[in-house]
């Protein structure tokens, strides 16, 4: 965020405007896809994959040869100099030099926040580790606009790992900006959403249920997003053997369902929704990745300040609220899967988050810790 | 082959006369490339290979580029969702969303009829284990118009891996379309044609001889078309080592050849023809791969409905012939190297082959089964 | 270098004058890269990286693109046939059918000569093994030039791992056409500049002392070249463990630096340079990134034989020098490293280097053996 960039790195970094907006843009990019064709000539799109991961890659990707860019990048860390033990800030201040616009997945919490300080060009978090993951939100915003026509007074049932599930919590944040959403959050007891989710949903008014039975729930839901019950969150073999079938929908499941509701899944699959239910129209999984591509188009325009009718303004990052009391080099982030567990010579940043508990979050991965 | 969307899985999947005209249309752009460097603008080609294939790969890819169109993909399975379980299905269900036309390289024979079967974009079978490849077949039958000046009245040795060499069946099969075709077919005992070949030649009237002697059967021959003994498939690594060095083509085993003999191979070679053989002039295995970036770019204008002087038709996929007796889901294929072993929920389909030998066919690896 | 063509292999390929030219052109790149934008339209660059090397093959990929062309290839053997056992004789031969231009690392020393002795396209080494690396030292020729406004009467210091590295090697080399150079090499005992590489800066009356205390160097210099030790070059991991730390550029280090020093580093840095150091103007080694691309710019437009306004005469590959006394399969190379010792009946080639002491140098890894 070197220069003021603008960068995307949660969900939050967009306004619920700027989001309607990419949304209105990839409506423009359906009706007529040879308006938006030469968009990005001569502009590049970097891909800097740690860790694989196909269809978000190849959605970017595709998105920006859509508009007439190209793309360069490595899709896992063996390909990279990652493997020769070269950091990610040093990753990005090179990259930086070569591509107009950066798209990243890393396994590391705060990983793009990183390579973000340490870029030139505007930034897109794909994915670091079980932090965030923007633009598959931005997908499931389309989808339901589209699908359901509006994005208020929705029931929103969301079933799987609610605990480890990153979609899940930016798919809750993004929906808490529209009014009469209410959520039936369905999971075992060992995935439910985590304490900090429900405080601030309880914070904020919001309506929700928290249940282990799917079926029970569906006649009322507007929408149903499932999850995969992913194996590397489990240390315990055993415990994901005996959960991972419990969430698995299945045809005769969706028979009391609504005639209009909308199943989503942020994909892979594994099992967790039957091949069976392909066929049902209700099925929307498959569309999400054709709404994601539209919204990476649009994200990718508005980042670089390009149109269809030639360049417009480049957006600035938002002016730093007052800045809140920083400890720098005190206390060191406790959890392991935190980019500053491996990142050398990262300086461990905590901002205080809540004064009269003594809290303070980390800035790179959101870890709470209590200080004083 | 949603929306009779055409595919070539099998060389067999096109025919003779389509062949020709891909091959008049490779021996245009060979003279005028200029004028085929824009045909495929704004189109995308995604590469999917679940395993490695440098050559076929880059193949594609430059074939794609030269048409000036544009490349995306993953070059195995690591860099890939396969890796998180995600089944081919629902690979090519993701991916027909993002470009226009897939080709695909899998270890399971009958991947690529599966991929297509979910795919809204024509998919090319770049190899799918010890199945298809037709695209090289393609760029064997070019060589031999080009360095022959024919595709009939040959004879046409065919030496090494005779049993699980799939380039070697496939040529067949293509070279059987034509007249005055001889065989000769050159191979150690444990790897000689399946018998389900050479019956099926005894059926359509071939002439072929089997031998295991490579210099004996040289001076008769038109083309010699080598092939790598794969250490992949033999279980007994011994074996491997006392057959691998039993048919290497040196220069003075083609001192008996004809002047114009046109020596080929399905590349990479390891030893199977001594890098001595390079300079002579009969050796073509390096000019079937210029041949086949020219039939993959005459492929793939093909199957998008595009020439150099603007869009045509696109190809519909051929109306399914008077139905067969079919078996879903009542017996299963035993085949380990079928796709039907590792995909999950695809149904175990089959289709009758011989009525009176109770035989069915796997629709996805062609394997017969005895059942009644 | 079939047909006479071009390759650049070492920076020596280069004259003079010609890198001064390749220079001149990435200064005018840098005043307005939109003149270049489609200097290579239709033209693809195959990168053929043998084993991973994201900055440097990033770099070469986003040149080509840069310059209006395309580009394929693998980033690592595992995706490339070479696991099947190809040579990398065979796939220059098969690669150059496909692309108008190759950049290629390989492990092996030697690896991108064999390759160039195939190809009927121009070969760029970027990398082979602990040999050579010519497109690095254009970078660092031109962020000298830049930085200090000259290229004579300058005192390089040069500090790390002088033994194995190979950009060093270079850096002299190409320092040494010429005049006012004088070194300060800093190095462990262990990692000294190799005997041949002093005898030939004795030889060439060159000015040059041998330390192993970098601060006390610090004043004198005018560029300071700080490079990696390498974990790979070390059998002994205690031997390693022991000297890397011992050369870390840090703040206080440089108290004694002059006001315009010139900090240099090939990357990717483990913790040879503190990332304290980056927010120093003296440091340059991520410039030397943004220099490292428009040099590649105008390495691939030379060889290309294109100009911003068009075609110009190809380079041609330089008249032979009268030839030296040749052994042909008489001795064998016994670098470890050498591409000799794994390319499948490569001859083994040396050429009489020094007359008198009997020697002979390897035409591969530059080895040198005594034969009489």
């Amino acid at each position: 965020m070197k220069k003021d960039v603008r960068s995307v790195i949660s969900i939050l970094d967009l306004t619920r405007e700027e989001i309607e907006s990419l949304m209105d843009t990839a409506d423009e990019i359906e009706r007529d896809p040879e308006a938006f064709s030469e968009v990005c000539r001569h502009k590049q799109l970097a891909t800097l994959f740690f860790e694989p991961s196909t269809r978000t890659r190849l959605s970017f990707e595709s998105a920006m040869l859509s508009l007439g860019g190209s793309v360069l990048g490595f899709s896992s860390a063996n390909s990279s100099s990652a493997s020769k033990g070269e950091s990610v800030a040093d990753t990005f201040e090179v990259v930086s030099n070569y591509a107009d616009i950066i798209a990243t997945r890393h396994p590391k919490e705060g990983a793009a926040y990183v390579g973000a300080l340490h870029s030139s060009v505007p930034v897109v978090n794909a994915g670091d580790g079980g932090h965030f993951h923007p633009t598959q939100t931005l997908a499931d915003l389309l989808t339901i606009r589209r699908k359901k026509g509006r994005l208020n007074d929705l029931c929103i049932g969301i079933c799987g790992d609610l605990k480890y599930g990153r979609t899940v919590h930016s798919l809750i944040e993004a929906m808490q900006r529209y009014s009469g959403i209410s959520y039936v959050l369905i999971s075992p007891e060992e995935l439910r959403l985590p304490g900090y989710m429900t405080d601030k949903l309880k914070a904020e008014g919001a309506e929700y249920v928290e249940t282990a039975d799917l079926e029970a729930s569906m006649p009322k839901l507007d929408v149903l997003y499932m999850t995969r019950i992913q194996k590397e969150r489990f240390t315990d073999e055993a415990e994901y053997q005996r959960l991972k079938d419990s969430y698995i929908l299945t045809p005769d499941k969706l028979s009391s369902a609504k005639k209009d509701l909308c199943i989503m899944h942020p994909l892979p699959r594994v099992n967790e929704i039957s091949v069976k239910v392909d066929e049902d129209e209700r099925a929307c999984y498959f569309y999400e990745t054709y709404c994601g591509k539209q919204m990476r188009m649009a994200l990718i325009m508005f980042l670089l300040g390009l149109t269809k009718d030639g360049a417009r303004e480049v957006p600035k990052a938002p002016a730093k609220m007052e800045p809140k009391k920083v400890l720098r080099d005190v206390i060191s982030c406790k959890n392991p899967a935190c980019i500053s567990s491996t990142e050398q010579e990262l300086p461990q940043v905590f901002e205080l988050a809540d004064e009269e508990k003594h809290e303070y979050r980390c800035i790179y991965c959101d870890s709470l810790v209590r200080y004083q």
